[in-house]
């Protein structure tokens, strides 16, 4: 058993953490860490999960980290670089936030606004999309998970630009989140009235999700490599579906990119391309692991669409960095996952 | 391993079975019966449920009975027994529908507009509320499951009566409902654009979950025993909220009342009676077999009210037939079913 | 043209105001406070208004009284009887707060925590039920607006208890509430995620809208009268149920309730008792003015179950704001609210 | 006062039709059309109609024409174009339907799998998108109103095509409807457990409404222009967002064509470019025929988003056909349609 830390422990993705490892078969949670809610439990923050058996939440200054072997942070970035700089080293750290997804600190410090507080660990750090850096991972301490929007647009995507398959500059993900994927901060514009029966676009051509999908883009199809990326909030909890317009390169067509996609993810437990036809919908992984994708021809000559869809906080978060955490120890990957969709 | 068979795989019960039991340590689904869709996978029936491997579904008259020791029935009412009536000797029938819930035949007939087409199974058959009544479920071959309303409402109601502890004929049960308990029949009732943003009573006065209601608090209260009950559909999908106006006998109050359910349910893995003050939501159990309970003290002289919240599909249907099947076979009560809620 | 001022005009119930008064054929918005957004342009606080022609929006103290004859105050409890004490003499005073509700200041006091600021004041105030209370809104300046559970509530039950149809201590009244009643404050329990998929009671026996229920309930049925209570919040935005259970005295059935009802609303534009048997929904009303109302008889002997529906920021806040003001100056009573309900 | 007619008038557009026109200072309805529903009232059918003074319904074949000046005919595509084959010469028609969108009888009969049934009529019809065709409108009889997608996608691009300012094959509009725009009809996919909470696209690369939009850019862009079009369910009752990636021209920016659509739509009373940078949400026009629009610039070179909201029902159906009937008849563009969105 891997004796197992959650810092903040109560915000969503961390309840999420909660969730899973509590009926992992090789984890013990020995400490959750929630600085503004330290002295309470955790079933008084989240109720659903108040008929579990957990160790009360405390501040990351009361941690006794000989009792963890590896930490899931899941704190805003910018406060999560701070934390993580002064765990001990052997402790593996998992990361969600977005704070060690950036090789280069310099575009950490032009996207989120400041400084890299860690630059040294930052070059240990891992982009940890799950299927596609398995060596990676088990190779590192700092394991920096995806973040949701990246994964959804990155799993179809990396392998078409590393086949060649597609054109590099012709990228467009159309990308629509549940609300979850705001976080529990209470904030106006996150209000139920103000999602409800509503629907539209932020970000437009600035999100910062989009620093880590160029880098991305261009490790797997070269400098030239770009992509356009367009986030909505839709009126439900959770699920990420992306839309993904693009250009095969001559001698491709959607059917053998989809092709490609069904080769690669061939075995995986959690990455699905559907029967050709078949439309992926949030509804098929809500709660789930799960991935599912599929390949389109489009209407217009020379286009291709891909359509993805998770569960910002499994696959886009959570899952995502249990699957990590499984691959890191050499446990079954499926460990903690296994269950399937909720639905409805 | 037991062998299991569900019968109505198609509806949202069916699939949370399957859901439900294809998880189970101790049991393996040979059988998936669903006479309109025979012939697909439940996968393309259910796409949530596409990546667990299940057997194809089948009508009922293809069902090899030797590979089967339970069955779990998740028919409409009037169906399900004539096909228990069908099904042999050692296979133990764990049913879902309102078929053999009432005691009475006759009662039967009256609010089912029909006569009873299985009288003689309908003696063995024992009324199923898990935690209330695990002795008669141990020795029976025909267990009916509650309604997802009444259980909302007994669990609380019962023991009270049993104690005498309330007025026998000062119930009030006001009751809301998730949509998924109307099932997947294409109704225009039950359209998005007509269910979501509204909120209605229906069957006032009269719905038919009022016969096993009454039938239960009789047994419990004596023949003088009565109960008001108004159903309502809330805009989601999963989820009862019950809300039971009662009278405190003389030298009872709300608290020793709320005394008595911790009593009664201590120990209780699923059946939770809240700290003082807590109110019951339905996302503190949506995706789980819990229930959450608490009594608080009315405003007027005389009044207690009772709040309890559970998952219809899970404690109030699929979760509880679970459950019911761990005591008949000696399992542990929690196997198959100890996935915390999910939230948000 | 009646010169007209919306004081809180970045609520809810503040919007409502301006999008009902902006189409009323015999009103001038002439001025808009919110003093926190002073400063901003009504489109920017609420973009679904951008395309009305509006004042700015500014401070109360910036307010020139000259150009107002009627104010509408949307201010929380508290903030409202301090400002309404501030304004001139010849302004009309049309209260959607809690302030001038209660005509005892100490109870006042009592439930909300605080001396009266205005006393003097609320000697004057009528609690201004429209249908019911014609008679006083036309002679008084200050017009308090009953609270969105408190309308829905008292215009079926006021009636049979002014008739002596029902017993005046046998009333439960178990109210379901649609979000936008809890204001556009950003908290973490008003989030989507917390409120969505969700439904929970809360102010369980003592909700601070029983106060002005009690009065109001005790006034037309003495002082034995008294009622019970319950909110719930309802994963919609808008939209007011009630479910409420009587005894009717003897004599009188739920048949008889419902004949009064029909006789009391009869040529209303905005009341209705629907045919026998038809259950009132949220439905039938978001987005207008009216209420839908209807008496069934119970399962158990001596219980009527009366439902009655309103849009709690319409008939249950703005909408019979304006409907006041209509009747205290003599205008058409559906002038600015003749609009049929939006659905779906 | 027009005499009008409503065919149709039991499915949701129809409904809003008798909404928007009940309320019409020039318009009275002397007739309302359903053949499945006919004897019954409006009310029975859509309770929230219930207290307006119409008509009964009645069947096709009932009509009187002599009462009717213009017909609004909100029925299925096939069916309409027999219905309004037989009606006489002295009616205007206005058609909701895909019924005479088309301008080429092949073209529709490819995409709807028949041969239209009243091609002499198909010659005279207008495609009417209100801002761009007024002058065709006000000269014709069969006025067709377009798709609800359409209306969203090419209120922006048809101006920026017939400016020359967009490449006319790279144009990819990703769109996001509620559910509404499914219809009233009965059918497993539309039911509320199956829709709520989840995200999915459909009809990919072959949705009907692409028959249209192929058209409309044709006309405006060209033989060569293009369109890719991919439409997405959203759980929600009404808007449409239409997120359009363009490349701009040489010399043009997302600015310039921002600009251009300024001045297209300069002094509309409905159609609204926002500030610079305000996205548009549905949220802005729900209840309204308003459209918001704004450009933006891409993150990529040489890319344009463009985004524009609607409500499905309104501008995207029935809203815009009673525009279309103002204008075909000479009245102020806004009547009947004054009304601000409905918020929250």
């Amino acid at each position: 058993m891997v004796k197992a830390a959650i810092i903040g422990a109560s915000g969503y993705t961390g309840a999420e953490l909660v969730r899973l490892l509590s009926g992992h078969p090789n984890v013990t949670l020995t400490t959750l860490c929630a600085d503004r809610k330290a002295g309470q439990s955790m079933g008084a923050v989240f109720p659903h999960l108040a008929w579990l058996k957990l160790p009360e939440l405390i501040t990351v200054e009361q941690v006794d980290w000989s009792q963890v072997e590896v930490a899931f942070c899941a704190l805003p970035h910018g406060a999560s670089q701070e934390v993580i700089a002064a765990i001990p080293e052997h402790v593996v750290v998992i990361d969600l936030s977005a704070d060690f997804r950036l090789n280069d600190v310099g575009s950490y410090a032009t996207w989120y606004g400041h400084a890299h507080r860690a630059p040294e660990l930052q070059k240990q750090a891992v982009y940890a999309l799950s299927e596609l850096a398995r060596e990676a991972i088990r190779n590192t301490r700092i394991i920096a998970c995806p973040g949701c929007y990246p994964t959804s647009v990155l799993l179809p995507v990396l392998p078409l630009l590393q086949a060649g398959a597609i054109e590099v500059d012709r990228i467009i993900a159309d990308s629509k989140s549940g609300t979850s994927g705001a976080g529990r901060g209470a904030k106006e514009s996150s209000l139920f009235c103000e999602v409800n029966e509503g629907f539209a676009a932020y970000g437009i051509g600035g999100h910062r999700h989009v620093s880590e999908l160029e880098q991305e883009v261009k490790k797997a199809g070269g400098e030239s490599a770009a992509l356009e990326f367009t986030p909505h909030l839709v009126p439900m909890n959770r699920g990420i579906l992306s839309t993904i317009y693009v250009k095969p390169k001559a001698g491709q067509t959607a059917s053998s990119l989809r092709q490609l996609l069904v080769k690669q993810y061939e075995g995986e437990a959690f990455v699905h391309v559907l029967d050709e036809g078949i439309a992926p919908s949030t509804h098929m992984v809500r709660g789930s692991n799960h991935a599912a994708i599929n390949v389109f021809a489009g209407r217009t000559k020379g286009t291709a669409i891909i359509v993805s869809a998770i569960d910002n906080l499994l696959k886009g978060a959570s899952g995502q960095a249990v699957q990590n955490f499984n691959i890191r120890f050499g446990f079954d990957e499926i460990a903690g996952l296994a269950s399937p969709a909720l639905f409805p």
